[in-house]
């Protein structure tokens, strides 16, 4: 049995934004030589996500906006949260509805993905850096 | 170690449904000849969702009307990733809080599942053939 | 290839509450001896929740205070399950948003965390004892 592990280095600039990842996930899938396996792409902090949608610019606007609806980040009053000093309350509640971690087959050396499937990284709370852990089992 | 994969073909007659998968799981782990083991279960489609909870039809019902209220269908000019021409944003979202996949655990050849545990495909822009991917790994 | 299996039993003595429980998992790491692999850690029950996310007080006050928001317990009434003479619908409804399982990477015989990740157990209808699944595979 093969492993790998991997991490990428993220740094979204404003507060939220999605960045595609599948490219760094086939990458790193191809330096494992594993043919036939599983994969786990999981964000490495608490305010961020992983998961997997369409790379649609209307869609990312539909989640931004909704995800504000469900947790609004003001007042950052209003999160217990943020009496520890921080203000991003919200962040963690929003990464919740959006995950933490996938799980995809590699199948033949490759993603097993459905045709519109894409890898995202959710970023709740920017401006730093932050890291996604790519970690392959397999043959 | 051995791996095995399966798909599954899906047709939901109407928008949104719900269909039990788990003998269909459990047939593909006594294919699979995998003793101990996991198994990825996963919609190939972003607007479909594999998941957890129980096999109780009034339960499917308050999912349905919760996830109608969290992402409501209509107007559908709510999305701006339906001016790409589709209807289908509300289903986008609605697959998030269900979640893509799930990963179960096989023990002594079958599947390791708590007494209530059923999986589910949820459809959420149904009305076509969709599948579900099942991938195993284990000894 | 290695595998491990072990269940936790979780009481929690109110109808909601969060526990870490990290420490367990990282024990159970230890006793498999796997160096490099996955593990998956799940709630067996559907109305309970394993996650990731920050061990501070104030945010769960802030989840409690927003998964009832989300799906209030009451009026019972509310929920088409709660007609089976049960009272938890909104327990199968909350345990959606936090997720049932997490899988986390084992490198270096240890949980590959990030520095603020914590595995917790959400229970949204306690006061009784329940289960978490612990499996492992790796080498």
């Amino acid at each position: 049995m093969k492993t790998y592990r991997q991490e990428l280095w993220m740094h979204v600039p404003s507060r939220r934004g999605f960045v595609n990842i599948t490219h760094q996930v086939e990458d790193a899938v191809r330096s494992s030589g594993v043919q036939d396996g599983l994969v786990l792409v999981n964000a490495m902090h608490i305010t961020a996500s992983v998961f997997i949608n369409d790379d649609e610019p209307g869609l990312h606007q539909d989640y931004e906006q909704w995800l504000e609806q469900l947790a609004p980040h003001e007042p950052v009053s209003r999160y217990r949260h943020n009496r520890t000093g921080e203000d991003n309350g919200d962040a963690h509640l929003k990464r919740q509805i959006m995950g933490r971690e996938v799980v995809v087959a590699i199948t033949d050396g490759r993603l097993d993905l459905g045709p519109w499937e894409q890898i995202f990284y959710g970023e709740f709370d920017g401006r730093r850096r932050k890291r996604v852990l790519i970690k392959i089992l397999g043959v």
